[in-house]
């Protein structure tokens, strides 16, 4: 039945081609390439993970399969998607890969998504050579160098000022060097260091997210913009509280202990200095600034601030502006002596600068049309607007997708359940484990996969409640998948007793899927609550960006789901990665950047949800998978419609 | 003889005004209000200190006596001067006592002459009231302190920065001090301290004048511009060099040496800060800001700087700009952690921050005029200039003033001739010393009045030369004042041994005359120099200043006489004492006063007499008393021809 004839597939948005056989599926032709389409299936047509969307030849694949009519939801169906490893080459093909799909880009972490800013740092270095003092010209070693400065480089010496600093040895500098130096000046106005030789072409920056799990640190060439090394590690400060809220209760009992915390911080800062030097060949020296971002949290324990204010009601921090700091006031870093130290501006006591990183990144006050943004976390910061203006809140939708608080809940460690797909008619169920080992529990990004698919299996109602029923389901039975565990309390076994790592099977609960919908619930009132206040709807929603770092595990359909965020057809969703990460960088590398996120901390308008008396209502409402009102979910209404998960009275009208 | 007759007399500047008796003198009328009209004689007309111009009332006084004629040069009595102990009243007059009559004026050192300036400092206090933070309220500290003094204070908090030393406990204050506090401000940009309650009524500065000799501090109201109080010392660095040229060579030695010459300058410094605050009850951290003036080689030892490049030719220095400093970057002062310490812009090697002091307080770059100005030193710094340029240069005077390399010189301390003046025709010789006790020594003011007085008397001629055939003069013979010392060289007794604190008599040698000659001259060159430049002569300058605390003991008659400066009538010449203390009085109190200083730094030319190929021709013309050229000293001329000490052939005829 092989054929000889061949097609040309053309992989977006890498812009790769390969010819393949024909009848080939396009995850052969993706394979070929080294593409990383995700499958956890085994390309059985049963996962539904290898979603690709066909840009061109659609007409040449004929209707769609019965697996693809299972995990195909209406919106990605009329958008052109089909599964990988279902579709077979019939003719020349242009494939789009959606981020969703790659397996790849969960290892993103500490990178974030690059945003294209111009290159135009704080500091730039200017080779001089002067004529040496004489008698006919004997004027000072500074305005010498100004003068220079002003004749090659056309700078203003009117607005130029030398740090003592540099002015220290300049004379003996100058004199023993041939008159031949690199000014290196900061903000076009402060001369912080004059070297000798022609340095120019080393001027490196580092640029830091300082996270309250995680730091990413980023060394940058300030010329070209391009990261040079990355050092990533766990925040040292975790031993004295995993949770945010303990760590700062623990900051706040002494002055010792504020300055052990952010000595701890400098540490682990240091040794990331010395790591992304020594891969790149990159003295401490040659680092003239650095940029950081944080939460509010992270940003105070940075600067040896009491956090008190941050971590508690009205939430009134002691700064919300950027700081540029010398290096003298806080603990020391391994950089020039002269550096200065850029630290983000923040927005309120929930809302850091990482939320100013958010919006800096998905671009919300450049955009025409409305973008809402939303970073997982503890608390979970929304962001809605556009450039007439932007709202945000922070929710406290607590850490149950971070594993806590369920029953076999973890961090996304080796042995984490981070996938889950449950067939919705054999129910089969798979899932992948981060590194492929035996699953010892269940990760964020597994845990907002596992409500989605039981959903869709029937297996959980909308209201979050098992369907005990099913237990008389033989396909159920056969697998002893779903039980009343030893507790008392239904539990669903994700990966049985002799899949297992622990010395049982890894369940999930109806109790963990009841702190689930807390978490989403709270995420989803946040949204509701700017909407409302907007008076808009998810119609007028342009754009769906899901930021930070947790966010790239998330499958987004899933999410959607659940519920976790406004339905919108899932082309809308972005992934922006870490935009902490990214936003540091960009204000390391821009001067125009640095100027936006303070713009953003000023513009932006923080809806204090403790005030909202709608609050409890929505939060009921929004308890419900995905809602409780099923209006606002249309696409997901369908999908549960068609496979008969919703009984008739379940489905509301359709207000037109 | 005595008359019931009275008339009144007004004594000007001071605006007072007396009734006396007729044929009462105008000195008994001054002495009855107090005033300190000089005299040396005991007011029996010889010694021609107590010159005073009379304003009106001058037709009653009748023709001049003798010693008037004697004693008063043709511009003199043009402009109405005569001695107040030989003119009686006889009808109503107004007096003006000139400064280079006045006694009590030489005790102004630490003072120099207030000049007006708008007060309008670096340092400004705002107090503010707050509403407290709540969750309808949460925004940052920062930012409702800079809402708040944009509210009340119309303060753009664009330009507003907090250092973060005024954040770090800013939290704590705002709550526990009832979010009552005062922003310190500086520079309108800088949020250097929040405090308290209302302290704006607390806002002080300090000016320092760092002399080689003398330092001297003034604590002063940043609010009022009023001097609260004053300390001086001697510079604790004269042990280590009583010149500066020594001084600097200390410095160069190591770096052990400049610290120590630098921790040295400190010391004083707090000690000074220390009396200062204690004398009118100021804390140290109530003073916000330093303004210090200094040569260019006090100011580089302030700074721990390497003095090498200020000593040494090509005398290109590291720097030149005024300097505004973290008071971390320096040994610690006494004062407010986050004070600003403003250091004036030098304008060169040997032209430095008092001479920019000089410029600005005698008010070169605003006049319509030329102005002269001079500040007497070791090395003297020479200006001369209007609003449309300056042109400076400094020259290698010599410590001759300063009482070295002369005979029985001294410094101006207790037991030190101070005053000088020689009967022309008695040639009775009288003299003043410093505390009125037995003299031990010659002073610089004394240095001066010598030759002059000397010349006027015939006992030297214009060369220098001491006329030995004098010693016939019969009233020479009688006092024995003119004679050979005991090793060959001439000498003349100012005090006899019987009235001399010394085992022997005072005396003035020939070889002190050329020591004082070559100082002069070198002052003198520096002048024509710049005359030459300019192409101007005496007849265009409007003003003759006299800078410097030494300045303020020069008797300006007898500097003309011996060709110090250029000559002009007396009524154009002023003083205007201690600019460099004067400047950093006005460069704390008034942003106005320090762009000034760095527009003056910027703006004047500066004249490097090493390079003067004329230079050697014209020191030795000005060798002379008071010059070779005596056409440029017309007054002086006539009042010798008129004494009689000018022979036919030495006066050269007049140039019309």
């Amino acid at each position: 039945l092989s054929s000889t004839k061949e097609y040309e597939v053309v992989f977006q948005p890498f812009g790769t081609r390969v010819k393949v056989r024909e009848n080939a599926t396009i995850m052969d032709a993706a394979r070929a390439l080294l593409i990383d389409v995700s499958t956890i299936c085994g390309e059985r047509g049963t996962c539904g993970k290898c979603k690709v969307r066909v840009d061109e030849g659609i007409e040449t694949l004929g209707p769609l399969k019965p697996a693809e009519n299972r995990h195909l939801s209406s919106d990605q169906i009329e958008a052109g998607y089909r599964l990988a490893c279902v579709c077979k080459v019939r003719g020349d093909m242009v494939i789009t890969v959606p981020d969703m799909s790659r397996q790849g880009k969960q290892r993103l972490q500490t990178e974030g998504k690059e945003v294209p800013v111009t290159v135009n740092p704080f500091i730039k270095k200017y080779y001089i050579e002067m004529r040496r003092a004489s008698l006919e010209d004997p004027q000072g070693d500074d305005e010498r160098i100004l003068h220079v400065l002003q004749d090659r480089y056309g700078l203003d010496p009117m607005k130029l000022n030398f740090s003592f600093d540099a002015l220290k040895n300049l004379s003996y500098l100058l004199r023993t060097k041939g008159w031949k130096v690199t000014i290196v000046i900061w903000n076009d106005t402060d001369i912080i260091a004059v070297e000798p030789g022609d340095t120019t072409s080393r001027t490196y920056g580092f640029a830091v997210d300082i996270g309250s799990t995680k730091l990413a640190g980023f060394l940058m060439d300030l010329q070209t913009g391009k990261v040079l090394s990355v050092s990533a590690r766990m925040n040292p400060q975790i031993p004295f509280g995993d949770e945010v809220m303990s760590r700062l209760t623990y900051a706040m009992e002494s002055k010792e202990h504020l300055l052990q915390l952010q000595n701890l911080l400098f540490g682990a800062l240091n040794e990331m200095l010395d790591e992304c030097c020594r891969a790149a060949n990159v003295q401490a020296n040659e680092i003239y600034e650095v940029a950081l971002v944080g939460n509010s949290s992270m940003s105070h324990l940075f600067l040896g601030l009491n956090p008190k204010n941050v971590g508690f009601a009205p939430y009134a921090p002691a700064y919300t502006r950027g700081l540029n700091l010398r290096s003298s006031a806080l603990p020391r870093l391994n950089i020039h002596p002269q550096a200065n130290i850029y630290l983000s501006a923040i927005m309120g006591g929930q809302i850091g600068g990482d939320s100013v990183a958010d919006v800096m990144v998905a671009r919300l006050l450049e955009s025409d049309e409305l973008v809402f943004d939303i970073d997982i976390g503890t608390n979970t910061q929304i962001a809605i607007g556009n450039k007439d203006g932007v709202w945000m809140c922070s929710t406290p939708s607590g850490p149950a997708f971070e594993g806590m608080q369920i029953k076999h809940g973890m961090r996304a460690a080796s042995g984490a359940i981070e996938k889950v797909t449950i067939d919705p008619y054999t129910l089969e169920v798979w899932y992948r484990t981060i590194d492929d080992v035996k699953p010892i529990g269940i990760c964020g990004s597994g845990l907002i996969d596992i409500p989605a698919e039981l959903l869709k299996a029937g297996i959980m109602d909308t209201t979050g409640k098992f369907n005990l029923s099913a237990l008389k389901d033989k396909r159920m039975i056969k697998q002893d998948r779903l039980r009343v565990g030893p507790d008392g309390v239904p539990e669903f076994v994700i990966a049985p007793k002799e899949e297992s790592g622990l010395e049982g099977p890894v369940v999930i609960t109806e109790n963990d899927i009841r702190e689930l919908a807390k978490a989403k619930a709270a995420m989803r009132t946040g949204a509701t609550i700017i909407m409302n206040r907007m008076k808009i709807t998810e119609k007028d929603l342009a754009k769906v960006v899901i930021a930070g770092a947790f966010g790239n595990y998330v499958d987004p359909e899933s999410a959607r789901t659940i519920g976790m965020y406004p339905e919108v057809p899932i082309e809308k969703v972005y992934f922006v990665g870490n935009s902490a990460g990214t936003g540091a960088r960009m204000m390391l590398i821009s001067k125009e950047a640095r100027k936006y996120g303070e713009e953003i901390a000023r513009k932006v308008q923080r809806i204090e949800l403790a005030l909202e008396s709608s609050f409890p209502v929505e939060f009921a409402r929004a308890m419900h998978f995905p809602h409780m009102d099923m209006n606002r979910y249309p696409i997901t209404r369908d999908l549960l419609t068609k496979l008969g998960r919703l009984k008739p009275q379940e489905i509301p009208p359709i207000k037109k």
